[in-house]
C-alpha cells in the first residue's frame, strides 16, 4: 500500500476494480481495509475484495483480490495528507511482510504503492526508499532501477544524487553493474532470448572524443568493453540528445543505460507521463512499483490517477509469468 | 554555407528548391556555386538561383536567391567529407561577410548550415562555433543557445562543457543572463507580448529540498528571484524530468531554460528531431541554424535531410518579419 496517507490506497482500489487486470492472477494487499473501502466508496465502486487479517491470509479465497489488513494499527487517529511516523511504522510493516512472503515463495511478485521517505525517517528507518530496502533485505549484491514506460526500459546508472556529488562515485563498476543487471533481467524477467543495449554517455556529444570531458574514455568505454568481454551485446556510448530518438528509429535497443537520473526520465517522462514503471532488477524476487509519489496534496480525494500502478501490476503479472514458463523449461531440458 | 565539405552545400539547395520558403524572402548564398550546382544535379533540381561574385552582389536579382560566389576558392583541389585548412577558411569567409552585411543593414537575417570545429582548428581560428564568433563581432554581452522544436523553446544555461566541470562555473550570473535574453528574445524577435518561462532544476527532483544537491537554492532561486524583481515572469526550478510534460499540459510556458546542454536536447531531439532549429538570442542581429553538424560520412551523397535547413529559414523569415512590424509600430506610436 505504500504511505497510508499518500494516494497508495487509492491508486490501488482503482487500479484492481479492472476485471481485466484482476484476471491476470490473484492480488494481496498489504495495507489498510478501511483506506481501501474509503477510496472506494470515493470513486463509488463497490468493495471487490476479500478481507482477513494479516497474519491469517491463505492462499485460496473465493476473490482474487484479499486484503491482508492490519487493523492492529489505530490509523483514523491519524491525519492524511502528510507524513507521520504512523505511516512510516505502517508502510514498512506491508512491505517488510510482502518482502518476508515473496522471499518465502508465497507470493510470486511484489508491487509498491509510493511511500514517504520523510515518513520513514520519522520512524526511524534510514532508507532512501523501497529499493535500497529490498536489495538489503534480500541480500542482493547490487540492484538497480530499471523505468520501463512507452517505448523505453531505461536502467539508471545513478540515482537520488546531486548531479556534480556523482562524479566523485562515478566508476567503472557503476557502470559495468547496471549493464551486467540489465542483461540478466532483460534474460530472466522480460524473455528476450539475446539482449541488445544501448549506453548513453554522460557528457554533451558524449564527451566528443574527450573535448568535453573524459569521463567515457576513462570509465564508460571501459565499463562497455568489459562487457562486451562478459559476452554482453551492448554498444555505447552514444550522445545521449539523440540516442532516445535513434532508439526509437534507426536502431534497436532492449534497454538503455542512463548515466543519471534526468538523462533517463526526461524521455521516458515525456513519452509515457503517467504509465511508467519502476522495476527493480538484480534481486531474486520480482518487484515493480508506481513511479511516482504520495502526492500528499490530492491524496484522499478521489483525484489520483492509477495508470502507473495499472501498468506496475500487468507487468508484474508478466514477469511472473515469465518466469514460471523459464522454469517449467528448465524442468523439462 | 558552413563547411563546403560538409552537408551545408546540399541541405541549401533542397530547402530552398521550395517554391514554399522562396517566397518568404530573398536569400544569398554566401557560398560556392559550383558545390550548390552538383548538390542539385546529385538531387536532380534544375538551377533556381543566379550567381554573381559576392563583392558584387546587389539587392536587385530577378531571382529570390542570389549566390554571392567565391571562385578565388580553388575548392575542387581539395576533398569533400572531411575537416581541412581550406574548408576552415572559406567557412570563416562566408560568414564574416555575412556577419558584416547583416551589422550593415543589408540582409535581415543569418542562417548557418554547419560548420566543422576541426577546419576552424586547422585554419587558425579558436572558436567553438558560429554563436561565440557571432557573439564577439557583434559585440555582444553574453548570448546564448534557444533550440525551437516542436512544442519547445528551449534555452540552454550551459553548452558544451563536460557535465561535472560546469559545478565550478555555475554562478547565478550564468542562470540569470539566459533568463534575461530570453525574455527580451522572446518579446523582440517571437512577437509575445508577455513572456512566461520556467526554469528547470539541476539535480534530481530539482534537489527536493536540497538532500541531493544545494544548486537550486544557492543559485538557480536567487538567479529567478532576480529575474522576477526585474519584472519578468519567470518560475522553478522544476524537476526535470516531469518539466516538459507539464509545459506540454497542465501548464503553458513561452520558453524553458534547461541548465546542461542534454537536459534541454533530449526533450527536443525526441520530439522534433529533424526539425529543431537554434537561435542565438543576444545579438543585435537575427541568427538561426541547422542543429546538425557537418555530417561528412553522407556530405555529396545527396543524402541529407534538409527539415532543420527549412525550419531555419522558416524562422529566420518569421522573425525578421515580426521586428519590421515592430519597428513599423515603432514609427507610428
Amino acid at each position: 500500500m505504500g504511505d497510508p496517507a499518500g494516494i497508495g490506497p487509492e491508486v490501488i482500489v482503482k487500479a484492481l476494480a479492472e476485471p481485466e487486470i484482476r484476471r491476470r492472477g490473484r492480488f494481496v494487499i498489504y495495507g489498510l481495509n478501511e483506506l481501501l473501502a474509503y477510496a472506494a466508496d470515493m470513486a463509488e465502486l463497490d468493495v471487490f475484495w476479500w478481507r482477513d487479517q494479516h497474519e491469517r491470509i491463505e492462499r485460496d479465497y473465493p476473490q482474487s483480490v484479499v486484503v491482508g489488513d492490519y487493523d492492529e494499527i489505530n490509523w483514523f487517529s491519524n491525519n492524511i495528507r502528510q507524513s507521520s511516523k504512523l505511516g512510516g511504522q505502517a508502510s514498512m510493516r506491508f512491505i517488510s511482510d510482502a518482502i518476508d512472503d515473496a522471499l518465502a515463495g508465497k507470493i510470486d511478485a511484489i508491487v509498491t504503492g509510493p511511500i514517504s521517505k520523510e515518513s520513514w525517517k520519522m520512524a526511524g528507518f534510514k532508507y532512501p526508499g523501497h529499493t535500497e530496502l529490498l536489495t538489503e533485505r534480500c541480500r542482493a549484491k547490487c540492484s538497480a532501477m530499471m523505468f520501463v514506460g512507452g517505448p523505453f526500459r531505461v536502467v539508471l546508472a545513478t540515482i537520488h544524487e546531486s548531479l556534480f556529488g556523482i562524479r566523485d562515485r562515478f566508476t567503472i563498476g557503476r557502470v559495468f553493474d547496471p549493464i551486467s543487471l540489465t542483461h540478466d533481467a532483460l534474460k530472466q524477467w522480460f524473455a528476450v532470448e539475446k539482449p541488445k543495449i544501448a549506453v548513453a554517455g554522460l557528457n554533451p556529444h558524449a564527451g566528443e572524443a574527450g573535448q568535453f570531458g573524459d569521463e567515457e574514455q576513462r570509465i564508460i568505454e571501459p565499463a562497455i568493453l568489459m562487457a562486451q568481454e562478459a559476452g554482453i551485446n551492448v554498444e555505447g556510448p552514444f550522445p545521449a540528445d539523440t540516442l532516445f530518438h535513434k532508439a526509437l528509429t534507426n536502431g534497436y535497443f532492449d534497454a538503455i543505460i542512463a548515466m543519471y537520473h534526468d538523462q533517463g526520465l526526461i524521455p521516458v517522462k515525456l513519452l509515457a507521463f503517467d504509465k511508467a514503471v519502476n522495476v527493480t532488477i538484480g534481486l531474486p524476487i520480482i518487484r515493480t512499483s508506481v513511479d511516482h509519489g504520495t502526492a500528499f496534496d490530492i491524496a484522499g480525494r478521489n483525484k489520483a490517477n492509477p495508470n502507473s500502478m495499472k501498468e506496475a501490476l500487468k507487468l508484474a503479472c508478466d514477469m511472473a509469468e515469465t518466469r514460471k514458463k523459464q522454469k517449467a523449461q528448465q524442468r523439462t531440458s
